[in-house]
């Protein structure tokens, strides 16, 4: 496979937001880093919050923070991987030596803070990508696509290290808030532990794929679910109404878990929250382990993220798209 | 021992508040039931929101929910229980039968929900207290005198509870809010379970009680401790200001639990909790088996509640000292 | 409902072991007791230990530890349940006010230790059930028999209790070592938390039947299993050649739960348990929410335990039949 | 600093046993690896199983697991490190990328099992060692020395890990089988997490130091104390009557950890672990995290390693003296 010197890609300033390059270096390994071809790389609602939002995640990067790609070179000394293998990478980069990732918290490193792949550091909206710590990559089940692949590095595996966090299994009682890319998957996910569960959605399109997995959903809570009745809430809109429920229909020790970032901050009735134990967990991503069994729950078939495709270079219009709501579901771009 | 038919005792109603009443009926325990003795019994920040600001905890009770007493007589089958035994009452009053009571959770029973003792249910601003479930009598150890023991039900029990929930060991890094009648207590616990403590108090006269225990305090925060350095924040106070505090200087997947009740609601950065993966842990009161353990802590010297002493009668002229900041610490009235 | 005073059941003395009596008196239920209606009642293997091997769960006492009734009669101040409601007994029958029932583990409370149903205390061969503590009942869903009822009680609690003990989820690797009556039931449970898979059994006809349910069984492990390979080992055999098996193949850090009473003692590897840091966790029986919580499983359809029936009077017949492994699966009487 | 091309060293064969060496080549570190100048190396009882009873670590090595040195020299991309630093070896130096050195396991890491220092690879019986993985050195704080640091690795290391698993507080009824090198420490780290302690050892010598400590100790248990007393069981000593003292004492859900390898094999009552749900722990040296936390208490001052010190050529001398009781505590050497 012969590397070239130069690419195209989308990169980042917070002076002229996100441009088309296409004379972008393409990196040099070096000892034990590696250079990743991009096979498909996916669009997140995140993207959007940075290019129109302002939301700060560093300056002068190539976005796209979904990645799947083959080993194209290998830095000396770098070990434990062949070239042409297919690898995903594990978004928060985790830096493996400070005492977060030793204690199997490598998502949310501290040194690695907005180093994450394609927030703050070169992600895979362009052809090849520098892999300077190759302990985030985790490969790929033969019977995974790379287009799923990509997917699966947010919209399955943020859901799933949420139902894990969340300690799901046949006897709970859960809520779901928000069908959409990620929160489709987390419901797949949560029936995969055994729960029931009862999701609320808005949107009728979003509501009849989840009844085609057969699961309860509905536009707002039936008058028949008391409050207190749910052992875990997972909230992927969290906007103060969606939150403001999560309080009222958890039980006394349940959890809840704000997934979404639809709003900068939230309140709770701190009364409520102390007189019935409820407890609130920050739930990011997920750690390298984590995105090792996501792509063993996609691999045995109990999580089937669906995703649609297009040619790197319509990224820009895409980007339109979902910020028009003109999409549904999960796009990858292959550069 | 010769039980009366009637004593005095401070009632409340919606209507009328907290008043003195010469003429209450002394309950006649039945099955299962025994009659306790007051000996002592607690006055608490919580009874003001109730006089002054209208909490709801019901209406025609009897207030007053850090109690200690004897027992004066027990009810046909009521078995486990010697008359004269002295023992103290677990406030949150569980049934011992739901779902959360047999999980271990008597703290949140949903069944005593404001059938609490002395907050919905009769409580300790009485002669004698009629007690319907005597699994929520804890023995109180020889060494512990029933004053003490009163306060323990609260100002050491919750704290306690808080402590463990948290987890604290000799490696956590713990950050305490408010150093009152609640927080002095959390600040020997933490102590006894190895913690490295750092304090903030307003008061100067708090900040000198925190310094002769041999524990760092400081009115605001030094500038050299850094965002993101507690394990564990406990915030004994809780209106927004405190609350922001410990979220900005609690660690990657550290603990904030809010055990004041300074303010109805706060609210909390979305994106931080999520990044960051702090949690947010709501804690009441204590369990039984805490209740017994706060005891033994108490017992093996590990802890020092600090009690003053009056006469029940004199209960109206405290109430106004306390809600007038007239008086520090724990003051305990024997009826 | 018309009740006798005499009865028919099957009484235990050391001296004369298992005897049927046609004159045993029916119990009146005390203040916060009340009397069951036995409708269904189990045979398990530990009946076996007690008549054939000395056993020594006390003396003089109606065996029978699988039970399923209705209410026939409350006592004075008996709440919470009604006449005629049907419910089964939750075996260990903790008394719910020492430390450990407080803490949620009535399955292990030292007061009601050898005080088990059917085990010490009466049981549930016989025609009416004085039960004593009414919280030991669970009631029994709308769409489970009460011959179900009755097996679940052991033989769905036990493997659900050590499944949860576990930890299982859909992640995990498991061995699962033995499948009659309590195996076949862990199989259905261990898939319900969604783990993958592998069982073993030395009968055939044991592993047709797991086949059925389409999960992967053996006589003995292939050989391209390696050691090391398992999360959780669930051993219902329990002879040293077993838990060699589970010891060998568990991974570090993983997790054996011997359920099983083959052999009175086993050893283990000491240098092995230490290096790889395997636990083996003691399982007894279930909690009362254990229970409940198995009955929403099998409520669900997720575990169907099957159950051949006869009359209580046949009992000595088929205890012989066990003895001589001359049936497979779990039968209950009918009184 | 001038680095030498040979050295010093006592090296391992399983023909030839351990044979002092003068002309080892000093490793010369490649890329991410550095040298150590070794300032202090700690003899322990592990070291006798290989040499006299053939313990299997593998073959061809310089022994010594227990090492601190000061940083001599950096190979190419070795970064994080300064020269002359003096830092101490995690022993059971994890290979930090597979999946049980990511979930914070780093002590039970597969790819390192017999590849610790100075049990399989190189260790600390010589001048210079090679460090191949720099992510398992831990610095050493300013108050505490390179001999002590030594010791730390293992002898404090060893029981801080034990301890941390057992999850003991200062509720914990906690019995300690064993006050020798390992379980003095371990003494006093349970009592830094705020234990209530009680120790067995058979010498007087041993129970003369734990008895200045503090704590209560027994050549054998008083006739006082109940079975079923303890919390958590740590055995220091691991042979086959200890063990059973530590089940039979066991409450039930109590735990027991055996930290001693006294017996190749230990048996437990199958019975009796499954009626009180005991739990049996293994558990291995310790992680890099661990070593970190317990460099905090010795700091800290919680924690006071004992060592005596000699010259690295007087090893043999000390290794028969070791062999033959003559000495007590631990001796570090240094090069």
């Amino acid at each position: 496979m012969s590397i070239p010197d130069k690419q195209y890609g989308f990169f980042y300033t917070k002076a002229d937001g996100l441009k088309l390059k296409e004379d972008l270096p393409v990196g040099k390994p070096g000892p034990g880093q590696l250079l990743l071809k991009v096979d498909a790389v996916g669009l997140c609602h995140s993207d959007l919050h940075i290019i129109y939002e302002g939301l700060d995640c560093g300056d002068n990067y190539v976005m796209g923070h979904e990645i799947a790609g083959s080993v194209a070179a290998l830095g000396p000394e770098t070990v434990g991987f062949k070239i042409g293998e297919r690898v995903a990478c594990v978004g928060p980069n985790g830096c493996g030596i400070c005492r977060e990732c030793r204690a199997g918290l490598d998502n949310v490193c501290k040194n690695a803070f907005l180093d994450w792949f394609g927030l703050g550091y070169n992600g895979g909206y362009e052809q090849y990508l520098l892999v300077k710590r190759p302990r985030n990559l985790v490969r790929i089940p033969d019977n995974v696509t790379s287009d799923q692949a990509a997917a699966i590095t947010d919209a399955v595996l943020t859901p799933y290290h949420a139902v894990k966090l969340a300690g799901i299994n046949p006897t709970s009682n859960v809520l779901i808030i928000g069908a959409g890319g990620l929160g489709i998957n987390g419901i797949q996910i949560a029936k995969a532990f055994g729960a029931k569960i009862t999701v609320l959605d808005k949107k009728e399109e979003a509501r009849k794929i989840v009844k085609e997995l057969g699961v309860s959903v509905y536009e707002s809570l039936p008058s028949d679910v008391q409050p207190g009745s749910f052992d875990v809430c997972l909230d992927f809109v969290v906007v103060q109404p969606t939150f403001d429920l999560c309080q009222k229909y958890t039980k006394p020790k349940g959890i809840i878990i704000p997934v979404g970032l639809g709003a900068p901050k939230v309140s709770f009735d701190l009364g409520d929250l102390a007189l019935r134990e409820i407890n609130i967990l920050g739930s990011f991503w997920g750690t390298s382990n984590d995105l090792e069994e996501a792509f063993e729950l996609v691999s045995k078939g109990l999580v089937t993220p669906k995703v649609a495709k297009a040619p790197l270079k319509e990224l820009p219009t895409y980007i339109k798209k979902l910020k028009n709501n003109e999409y549904e579901g999960r796009v990858v771009f292959n550069p």
